[in-house]
């Protein structure tokens, strides 16, 4: 059973999460030995080593798509060799980044959050050998489910000697219930798992304001509209540097050729479009080496100028 | 460092093969824990699993790209956000195929053959819980080093329990001293790499004949060009089914956008083109599932007609 991603789905699946139940993908991962479910993919910037690890993946029903005609939709589908009538299959990734002696994780899945298709982060960090103990800093490029469900575990801290880093007008924002009332129904339970999240990790949050350097050679990018405070990370190391882009661009198969088509659930689609196009921008501009959350896995490659429009250029792999 | 195939890098590493020395890259791996070189993808066919195994890479030297202006050359490669003056990076992949109970690997990877980047294909295998010994079939799709180096260990069968299946027009083309007359002197012990395999399983390899039933849903499909048995292999499952086509489309970067192009391993490059076109004509035709061994890993795909040439079309990840 394939999740999709509707309005009573996520309802639903956000109450699971609260329940916090092991996944049934877990469950199976163990029982369909020998071959693994963990995947992932290492990759160098300069010193630092990333390794993308795949959460799993949802499927976003084509009525969540904004500002974009159904038939061009579809057309975008079959371009992608997708099934043109059928939901958008979305992979949700993670990001592990080992500096010096700590451990960063960007981004931690689903969880419980989606269905069980996602929520394998924590499986996938103990298949390379990492025990969530092990993480020293958790940086989430905004609240959503599929970003922080993965944070708790039996609604306590999956990553008990971690710091969470966190926008402060993401962390403003998702803590005032009143905002609430502008989302759809579906989105309102989205306040509650972040209030639980944030509670968990209590006084090991903190927050950061725009473009900030988090230390490490990590540094925050701002990129607003997704979310009020949804922010992407540049990773350097001497001369080489990546930009992890979180759901600035969220679906390739649609927002590289219709860069202002969004989702329903961006509190500022326009705004988001407008992001969206000055990374994008940015990108093809410096060459810049890029990811984010949804790319297709794993998720680095670099983007092309194509008119007014984008062209999504994946990254062969390399073993280092 | 990153070997770069050349004639004397290919007579160097052809005669280590020989020697069959524990693999650098494989030391390496098991130095580098936590996070494994263990780079597959399984994906379904049907009720068959196929398991893509990363051998790892090698560097093709823009030189050894036949049919093919070096400008043209030069803009594929930065078309697709490779290095347009430095040599091409070719991904190796091996295919176990689950079917029954039965275990079938599609080609074997480089072993030693082609220096420490690749000839991890073992060691993949052994990540996912794999012994050499449970492997029944080994299927090749031709005779070159990168498909069957590691077949070999030590000079002796790596996988003591398996057949070995192989075009009979490939066995007698390579088991000919004669042939070796014509071609580059750096493929000379290219010949001796594929009597030592033959002869380590001896009575256990067996022949057939162009396109042919394999058994357990598997099947031959005749791709001569490459080399005179070339073959591509067919994977059904009820109504599904995927075609790996070996190496008769190699290099993504620019044998879709110029199908003409071939390699000066070829033993013959112009038929090697038409069957080529025959191939791609096919997948587009019959909108195929696709996958060869030196596609962009995890290598699964479709491909797009354009004009008279064609565009890889790369499948996104999946869990299944």
């Amino acid at each position: 059973m394939t999740p999709t991603l509707s309005r009573r789905a996520l309802f639903g699946t956000v109450a699971a999460a609260s329940a916090a139940a092991l996944l049934p993908l877990r469950a199976a991962t163990a029982q369909t030995a020998p071959v693994p479910r963990t995947v992932t993919y290492t990759r160098k910037i300069g010193d630092v080593e990333v390794t993308t690890l795949l959460d799993g993946y949802f499927l976003l029903e084509q009525t969540l798509v904004t500002a974009l005609d159904p038939a061009l939709i579809a057309q975008g589908l079959a371009d992608a060799a997708l099934d043109s009538s059928a939901a958008v299959p979305l992979p949700v990734t993670g990001y592990l980044i080992r500096q010096g002696d700590g451990l960063t994780l960007i981004d931690a899945g689903a969880g419980g959050s989606l269905g069980p298709t996602a929520g394998n982060l924590a499986a996938t960090l103990a298949g390379v050998g990492v025990a969530p103990d092990a993480i020293t800093r958790l940086v989430v490029s905004h609240l959503h489910p599929d970003h922080i469900g993965g944070a708790l575990t039996g609604g306590a801290a999956t990553f008990a000697n971690a710091t969470v880093h966190v926008n402060a007008t993401e962390r403003t924002f998702w803590a005032d219930p009143s905002n609430a009332a502008a989302v759809p129904d579906a989105m309102k339970p989205w306040f509650d798992l972040a209030g639980q999240m944030l509670a968990a990790y209590g006084d090991r949050v903190q927050t950061f304001d725009g473009d900030a350097d988090l230390g490490g050679g990590l540094s925050a990018v701002a990129m607003p509209g997704h979310t009020p405070g949804h922010s992407g990370f540049r990773v350097s190391s001497g001369a080489a540097q990546a930009l992890i882009w979180g759901d600035s661009t969220a679906i390739a198969s649609l927002q590289f050729t219709h860069p202002d088509a969004g989702i329903v659930f961006d509190t500022d689609g326009a705004q988001g479009a407008v992001t969206r196009r000055r990374v994008l921008d940015m990108a093809v501009a410096d060459k810049m080496l890029v990811s984010g959350t949804h790319m297709p896995f794993p998720g680095f490659g670099h983007v092309d100028q194509r008119g007014d429009a984008y062209a999504w250029v994946p990254e062969e792999w390399k073993l280092f």
